[in-house]
């Protein structure tokens, strides 16, 4: 940490801060310069966080240094991390496609889905029975009914399922049907939630806050990993930007930044950054491409009838470009597409 | 609502459209143009928003004209609500001073910092017991022990208490010491914690998500109302721009848009939208004068020591300036600074 | 200037930083952590960028500590500047209204505008000849047949003339009309053109970039001081943001924000931040009360037939509020309304 | 375009509409709904932007419904265009790659990058001789001085010259040495220059404002259309977000959406986007991958000494990797890599 003094600061509000970082039982190293003098801490980073230096007089800046999450950063870690969701790797030497309905609606919409999904390619299964809707008057999801739905259509398929849960008091529910757990956008920083999850002994998917910068989105993880949960997958779905010809715009340089910061897989959401059908291939193109771990995209056997997200989700032509593009595109890149469980 | 066709749609596309809307109840009046046709609809929006249309062939754009909240909607509503929070109002006629410590500490910290903010005019106490924190190694609140000195100081000062609950679960417990329950920034869409509030019989704050527009901001309130409670005062607390300089950047346009759009009461937050104790007294000027009915403002008797967000606690001086500009100010734009309850 | 070591940096490569700051001139002081090492450096920070040290072997971040701005820095000249239009003054003392049609149309039109604008209280007009818009096919400006107009209208009235230049070749033509030369929000990072008004010897009216940072703009305005030019007024004119209910969202801490970082006056446009007339009453109290040196309004006899700008000029009652606010709020900080010449 | 009613308007506004549309020569279908009323308008739709229907009493809203740009939009030219480039085609059935230094320093410095990027698979050589700088006291470039250089350049490898263009009264000198012109990202909406190089003659390369729209981006290569030359690519180079992790934020979506709109080819700029060396291969593969028709990339033989923008320049092995990305992943998405000229 560095603490830069105003220009014309005195020797006593340079001595009150060297004498509160020692008190603190740190050290201070006292650099000056021609206009200004800055001090060097050295010691424990999260206790100086709690001196608030910054309201001393004579301070201008306070300028943390190292990384505030330690569990999550590569710089602890430097070997990537593998995530398995019962059997299904999600890491760096695969690629895994993860697809199903936005929403679970009935079983036939979401066993047909899953059909779909599998053949174009998915190791896994996506699909919302509690669903966190912008309008108290849109469709809000199944709940367990859809959480049975799911169950079920994994026995059919073999697709392991990845669901969403929103509310900490859910999270033993929507475990013991589940075999990877979603948080979502608007939760990420639903912090009772977050432990919830890290104490359920399940591999989780946090989607990255739409306004979350890639270090709020690091530190959230750490709330998950500290509960000794450290089966994290990143999931990238899109900021909010002035932007208004997609829905959010995806962050896709964020794969190789959080690549370089934490040893934690990433994969991509081309459907709900977008939030339009004709997108989702392309983005699925530059995910891969990119280097991500993985994509969740939204299908439906009638995007028509969906009641939710319709317009992004995929079916027939562009299913088949999605399928050949999770083919052709990993190898070049030095993955390998992973395969349902057996 | 009204459908935008492509140039090439057919005659086969638009009649989809038309026969689409009539067999769900609705009528379609189609306007034919030189390049494009626009079909608008009438009827029940919520049931059109159902329908997908944009995702039918031949349809570019699906534009929705009516507003999406109802309840909290100023268009069925005209005259402008005042919420009254244990005998003090917030409302059109009057100013309100919300003043206290951003985290409730010790009981000493927290009688001091009423103090100050009574002396200053604060009608009610603000302070925080439970406290959300983008880092799990931070100070997270005092919990249930908050609540009891807040309630112990609200005895000794008479100012009703302000205080933040962070989980649907604990909605009863904090209402049972409260008099106003505080929804923070991150929880604006946590849907479930705002049906509770909605539930819990006591005027609820709803602060700005840091990422949400205006109208996912009374979208999130029409949650509340939604349950009955129509007691729900707003609060614009700064959102996240791309300007550095201050934490978020407060969107003082904010007030008036909403008072436009809505009968509900605005209040504003200069102090965690700016970060910065030099900005707050400015900040709480514009907002008096920009229209706001009251702001809230973190006070502590030693910011150097405070356990959350000493740089932007006021003392002093500063509070003095508030003081008097809370004096000063509201009369010139038809208010009358409102009393703590006798 | 610090830079901050990666973790397993070597003492090669710290030894080459160190060796590159003493080679070009400066000192090193090396900071010594448990995970980290940090060097401050002293000397020459222009030079030191130069030096791209955060591409040497080892290196993981450089923080530029001291303002890259010199000559419109308050840290180099505490004391507030006044610029001075033709024997009106823009500073910490008065209060400013810059009253006049967006664009000058016709010889009636802008005289009436500016009669409306003086009874208002304005003491500088505003008009725009040329006008950079976002659609070829909408209205250009009348070029210097505009300017003429606008000199004849000061001839009328008595109020000297703000009016834009958006090409450096054309600032001989517009400084022998205007009384201050206006740039553009798409114009703040025109270099040439900045330093062509900074050569021209008349005031500037820098307006912000709208996606420009803080910095930047005092950059920009560094530009024009660079050519011998201090006559600079900063004009905050609303910051390109998610929100989509104002055309762009106001950032009313920018005003204190630049007083604190600069002598230059700041002035705020609560008209084109916000593209609604209903809106610029409100926008212009709160610009006041927090402490603007001024502020800079579109006005129009009958803005039903503007041919820019249209919904967003004030007339009747709305302009009636606007007088009202700019003679009752400057006095309650500390400002007295500035007159136009004699 | 369609107007919106207020709910409570009543017949003699929306009366007052309909005559203004009609007397304009347009024609006025109106809808009534039970809460509002909707009026489709059907006719010269700039002429209808001139009639302010906005500030008409008792209207709401005015949606524009026909895109405001024409012989840039693909609704009007369905078929994608090739621009050639002295022999390079840059279109829908190549991929091109453009390299080279970001500033011309020196013609040793200059030939060497040249030599990099054609080994590397380069058919066009970047290099900037006018360099806009957010500070004055940077490197501002070398002027004519550097055109020379680069057309020297040209003559000993081959590769036509790609370079900016920062004034309007620069352009024929630039054009006399450059096979493309660059409007950079500071001067997207310079609208002098815009038809300055839209009457040179020469290819031109447009970079996206960094704060524009797709939509203002597309409106920025009307200005160049609409003086005759139509020999334009785009070029996405990020946008500004609250992120601070990369310098800019590649919006990768905008390949796939302006590709929607328009005619024009896209190209990518991975360096600038993100300003790290480190995310300019993984970027530049989710360029090919997305569809872009090309990439222009940093390459410096000495980015430690480079004068401008060293941190995000490539070198030895990256380059390696961006050479087998641009052989290897094109033909997957069915593009063959352009060839210099002969």
């Amino acid at each position: 940490m560095v603490v830069v003094m105003a220009p014309g600061a005195t020797a006593e509000e340079l001595d009150a801060v060297v004498k509160t970082v020692q008190d603190a039982g740190g050290s201070a190293f006292v650099s000056r310069g021609v206009h200004r003098t800055i001090v060097g801490l050295v010691g424990d980073v999260e206790q100086f966080e709690t001196l608030n230096l910054r309201a001393y007089p004579g301070v201008v800046e306070v300028v943390r240094i190292s990384t505030p999450y330690k569990l999550v950063s590569r710089e602890n870690h430097p070997a990537m991390s593998t995530v398995t969701v019962s059997g299904v790797p999600i890491g760096p030497d695969t690629f895994t496609l993860i697809a199903g309905p936005c929403a679970v609606e009935t079983p036939e919409q979401t066993l047909e889905a899953a059909k779909m999904a599998k053949a174009a390619g998915a190791a896994l299964l996506r699909g919302g029975a509690y669903k966190p809707r912008t309008s108290p008057y849109a469709f809000q999801g199944l709940g367990e009914k859809g959480l049975r739905i799911l169950a079920d259509v994994r026995g059919e398929t073999g697709l392991p399922v990845v669901t969403e849960v929103v509310d900490a008091h859910d999270v033993d529910t929507v475990a013991s049907y589940a075999d990877m757990l979603q948080i979502g956008t608007r939760n990420m920083q639903n912090f009772g939630l977050l432990q919830a999850v890290g104490s359920s002994g399940k591999p989780v998917m946090l989607k990255r806050g739409m306004n979350a910068t890639i270090e709020e989105w690091l530190m959230a993880a750490e709330y998950v990993a500290q509960r000794g949960n450290l089966d994290i997958v990143l999931c990238e779905r899109g900021i909010r930007t002035f932007e208004t010809a997609t829905r959010n715009t995806l962050d896709i340089s964020a794969v190789p930044v959080v690549h370089a910061l934490s040893h934690l897989p990433v994969v991509v959401d081309p459907s709900h950054s977008g939030g339009r059908r004709d997108l989702v291939v392309p983005l699925s193109r530059a995910a891969i491409a990119v280097g991500a771990d993985g994509i969740i995209v939204d299908v439906h056997p009638d995007p028509g009838a969906a009641l939710c997200d319709g317009p992004q989700a995929l079916v027939d032509d562009d299913l088949d470009q999605l399928a050949a593009s999770c083919r052709d595109l990993p190898p070049i890149v030095g993955r390998k597409l992973s395969s349902p469980p057996r």
